[in-house]
Order: structure tokens, then C-alpha cells, then sequence
């Protein structure tokens, strides 16, 4: 039996909203410590890695660790009946093929059940060791955001090269060609802060099709942390109280850029 | 001569906001009582009855009955001229063929005045006969309207039971199967509060598109009242100062749902 | 060497989103005394000209007086990069073939560098002769810009019609025909106030689609002046603190009306 209880249903509505363009089906991880989901996109360029705390939770039971295999579009349709202010409880039982949606008022006024059928999915963990990465800076994700997605009507590729001066977000496409240079700062005003550590100058080339994907997160996190390092995926990751939502991205060869 | 002034316009242009995509082509009677539609989509699956009183309007004169055939599509259009701000005022000649709208702003800074020409259309009205209602149900309109948008993601057809305990909105879809309940409250939260009176179980298929449709209407107050009996039309009901609109749709049969 | 700072930004980006539907290529006409546009629509029938006075930039320096072709589309796609609070930097080196554009946030904290590529375009500069006109009015932008697109619904041709008395904007379609009257008047409210000066009266015929894409220019300007006099182009004028910019509109002969 897995049973968790999440008062904040938004939250999740969010979380689901965020990677239902990049993945179709995943397996949902559940154990006593907690719900996660590591998913490739159909094209194995992305991995989305999503990490939920047990402790977290306001209620939280799981029996025995489950894979669910989930369709995120359909779990997405029902998680769209679910109220702003609901709270959501995900409940399985042991050897289960549906999971049970249930989204409750904040006055009990209504309770909706919803059961989704459950697939049976290949299972595809990938051990992803943990790394010092060389660059690693921390924006306004709405900031970044934007300017990955004012980019993209420039060009496809984004070479973003960063060294403990500033970061700099470079194109160039038939129009003209260009960069976006910010800098480390303390500013007060959250759309311009940044941070930014780097113990070598790290320079890459990415899809920007697939950042503004990512981008969907800014609504989970005020803040996006990019860590970077040669010729390794990008790690976008996007923090909120109930754990984490990251994003790699594997770089554009030169070739290719 | 039929002439009617309503000081406040925006009414008039939510009202046919509310059933252009639903009737193309109506009959709108005018009497010393006040103004009136009543007409079937073109599938004969629902009904659409508008009732506006003469007393509401700030000026109103019907010398004698007259029938106007309107295309609701194109007064729609002259509708949108009129600003939100503005009187509305309506006139025809005795056995008119054009129905006059005059727009007039808060100041007479600024006066519209539009000539829509009148079509002859065959009239179907039907006696609705005054009926006692199992179940009785009134609620938050966009609350409603909200659960009627996102169970569409799931399947075409709503399963709305109500017994004297509570309102069960139900759907069973590809994806898998649900409800949501609401029981009667007293919230001070409109979305939320939920009048429910029934003197029996009542349990009928609908399709949701069409309730969809009549859902446009939210935006003419607050509230909406259902009213069913076994195996006839539900009854949606939008209440406001100048009148009101009902919308009647057929249940589906066993067979269709 | 030409070099202008704009503190506020944000007015270069709308004046290029108010002329980019209209105009696709154009010649950027930069001399000691500011930079100017002049130039035709495709089918020749609408003239845009815009000034923008070289003492309104932070800072202004042309050495010598060039003309730089751009694509007003790519401009406007690098434009986009431009945060709204950005100030914006243009600058050419004589007889460039780039137009460097620089856009540096408020605090330093963002500095974005982009070179377009300029286009070498055939000049057709008209001398627009200075005019008394007949009748000009001026009136809210969001309001006349509102008028022109509620009456596309009706027709594609308005017939504007100014006396010393009132602005007689005027449509006929198949749906019906009418007409908006405005009187001068001294309203509060900035949309409703008007002002009418004619020294004889002027009917003229204009094509809507074309005041609908001068129209963008409200984001400019609250106010917008029209200029009209018998059988020539109406003058729809959009000013602000910067300059102004222009657009001239061929009346519709009779026949086509």
C-alpha cells in the first residue's frame, strides 16, 4: 500500500505540468523515502529527474517500494480537475494497476476520486554518479526563461560560456549574431541577481528547444541553478519545498553547433 | 413600435455572448411584457429560453406583439461595437424589417446607432409546461462551469447523480474513471457554498459539450440552478436583474452513455 | 560613426512592433538631426514615417549622414531581447553593413550585444509637402483603435465623415449598416474626451485593414491626431516624448467604396 497526502496539490499540478511535453510515459518511483521519476525524452537527448520527500508530505505510507507506470498526458488531464487549492492524495495498492486521485476542498465542500490505469513500462535507471561540476550558476528562472525563449527566434543553438567573470549567452543565425553577457550581482531585484561560481571556463552549445522545455519549471522555483561542466550534460535544477525537479541536457557537438 | 432602453449595455452583450454559438437564427418576441427567445440548437438537443423583463428596462414600449428574426451571429457583432459602458438602446417599426440599436455612451459623447436587417423565420414555440423538479441544485457558476471544462479532457459524457445527501458528477473514460462529489454547505466562499434539495435519488447522462456551451452564460451571475427529474431535460438556470436564461438538455439514453 | 543611447528602451521596441506588419524592409535614415523613416507599405497604398528628434537620446552622435537598410521583421526579433526596463544603444561605424545593437539592464548586471546585418534597398524618398488640413480631430488611440476593429466585424471599407459638429464614422454591410457619431467634448475620461477642428466638412472612404495595422501605434501614444482634407491621404498621427510617427492612408475612390 502507498498512500501519500500532499496539502498543497498545486504544487503538483505544476510538477506535472513541467514534464508532460518532455516525456509520455514514466515510471513513478515509490519507497519509504520518497516519489521520484527519472525519465529520457523520446530522443535520448534529455533526462528529467524529479525527487519527492517522504517527510515532506503531510501524510506519507508506502508498504513496500512500486513502480507505477504512468501516461504523464493522462495524469496531467486528471490533475487539471483537481482545484488550485486542493490537496491531492496518490494512493496504490500493492501489485496495483490503477492509482487512485483524490482531490479534496479545503472545506471537504467536494471530493473528487479519480482512478487512472496504470502501464506496464520498461524500466530504464540510469546510476548517475554525482559530480563537481566547474561552472555553476543560480538566476531568476523567469529571467532565464525569457532569454532562452527571445533567443530562439535568432537560432536553434545556444552557446552558453561561462568563467568567474560572467556568463555569456551567445548566437548566430542568419539575421545577425549576438550575446547576452551577465554578471554575478547581489541585486535586489530577484529578475536580476545572479550567482555565479566557476574554477574553469566552461563553453557549450545547447539545443534551445529543449531549455525553454525545461523552462515549463520556472513556476515551481523563483530560481533555476545551471551546473556546467566540458563535455558533460547541463544540469538545470529547479528547488521547491518538496524536493527537486532536474533537468540534463546533453551538449550540441561542435559539428553539430 | 417596440423601443427598450437598458442603461446598462454590457448585459445585453453577455447575453448573446451566451447562446451565439449554440441558436444562429432566432425569433425574439416582443410584448408589453418584456422580450423573450426561445430556440433549439440545430441538433433539437437543447433549448435556449431568454426572458427580460420590461419592468428592468430603464425605458420600454411595445405598442403590439411582434415576432423579429435575428441572425444572433451578426447582432453579435454589432453587440461588440457597443462599449461596456454604454445604454443600449433597441427599436422597430411596426412590421419592421430592420431592428435599430443605438449605443450610447455614459456622456452622449459618443452615440452608435446600427441597423440590422430582419429575417423571416418559421416559429417552433413550445409550450414548456411549469413541472415540480426531484432535485434542485444551486451553485457557484464558475465552479460549474470549471468542473464541466476538465471532465471534458476525459470523456464526453457527465453521470450527474443527486440524492438528498449529496451531487456526484461522474466520468469513465479511456484513461480511467471518476467523480466528483460536492455536499450542500454554507461557505462563505461563493465557489465553495452549495445549495442541494431532493425529494428523490436522480441519476442522468449528459453530453458536456453542451453543458459547455451553456456554461457561457457564468458570466451573467454568480449562480447556477439545476433542476432534474427522472428522464427529462435538466434545467440550468442563470438568474439576473433584468431576467433570466434557462438552458434544457435532453439526458442521453442508456444506450449512447 | 553614428551612436544614439536610449535611456527608455522600451519605446524602440514598440515602434517597431507598431510598423513591422506594415513595412518589411526599410531604409533607417540617420543624420545630425535624428533618425527617420520613410516608407511605403507593399501594395503602395499606406505611407509610414517616423522621426525621432536626435536631442530626446541620452546621447546622440552621427558624424555623417547614412542610411541603413534593415529588415524591420529581424529587427524586431532582436529587439525582443531587450528587457522593458533595458536602455537601448545603436551604433554604426560609417559605411557599416552592421547595425550594433546594445541593450544593458538597469543596474549593469545584463549586457546583451547583437549585430544586425544590413541590407542595401533601393531609396524612394517622397517629399511630403506640408498641408493645411480641412478637418483634424484628436481623440483616445485605445478608443479610435477599438472603433476600427469592432467595425472590420461589418465591412472592410469606413466612411469617416467630419463636420465642425461631430466625426461620422460610418460602415454598410451585408448584415446591416450604420454608423458611431463623437461630438467634441472636455471629458475626464481620457477615452471619451475629443477634439474636432473642420473648416469644412470631409467624407471621405478608408480601408480598415490598414487603420487597424496604424493602430498598434496606441501602445505609443494615449492620443492619436487624423488629418484629412478632400481626396488626399488621411494623416494619422502618433505622438511622444521621443518624436512621432506618421501614417498616411490613399482614400478609397468612390467605386471602391
Amino acid at each position: 500500500m502507498f498512500e501519500a497526502l500532499l496539502g498543497n496539490g498545486l504544487i503538483l499540478k505544476k510538477i506535472i505540468e513541467a514534464i508532460k511535453e518532455l516525456v509520455s510515459e514514466v515510471n513513478l518511483e515509490v519507497t519509504s523515502e520518497g516519489l521520484s521519476i527519472q525519465a529520457m525524452d523520446a530522443s535520448h537527448v534529455a533526462l528529467v529527474v524529479l525527487s519527492l520527500r517522504a517527510e515532506q508530505f503531510e501524510e506519507y505510507r508506502c508498504d513496500r517500494p512500486q513502480t507505477l507506470g504512468v501516461s504523464i498526458g493522462n495524469l496531467a488531464k486528471l490533475m487539471k480537475i483537481a482545484g488550485n487549492d486542493d490537496s491531492i492524495t496518490l494512493r496504490a495498492e500493492d501489485d496495483a494497476n490503477i492509482l487512485t486521485l483524490t482531490f479534496t476542498g479545503k472545506n471537504n465542500e467536494r471530493v473528487s476520486e479519480f482512478n487512472l490505469n496504470l502501464l506496464t513500462l520498461d524500466s530504464e535507471h540510469l546510476g548517475i554518479p554525482e559530480q563537481d561540476y566547474s561552472a555553476v550558476m543560480k538566476m531568476s528562472s523567469a529571467e532565464f526563461s525569457r532569454i532562452c525563449r527571445e533567443l530562439t527566434q535568432i537560432t536553434d543553438t545556444l552557446n552558453l560560456a561561462v568563467d568567474k567573470e560572467a556568463a555569456k549567452f551567445a548566437v548566430s543565425g542568419d539575421i545577425g549574431a549576438g550575446s547576452i553577457t551577465m554578471r554575478p550581482n547581489d541585486s535586489d531585484k530577484a529578475e536580476e541577481k545572479m550567482f555565479l561560481r566557476a574554477t574553469e571556463p566552461v563553453s557549450m552549445a545547447f539545443a534551445l528547444r529543449y531549455l525553454n522545455l525545461f523552462n515549463k519549471a520556472a513556476s515551481l522555483s523563483d530560481e533555476v541553478t545551471l551546473s556546467m561542466s566540458p563535455e558533460v550534460p547541463i544540469v538545470l535544477q529547479f528547488g521547491f519545498d518538496l524536493g527537486e525537479l532536474k533537468y540534463f541536457l546533453a551538449p550540441k557537438i561542435a559539428e553539430e553547433a
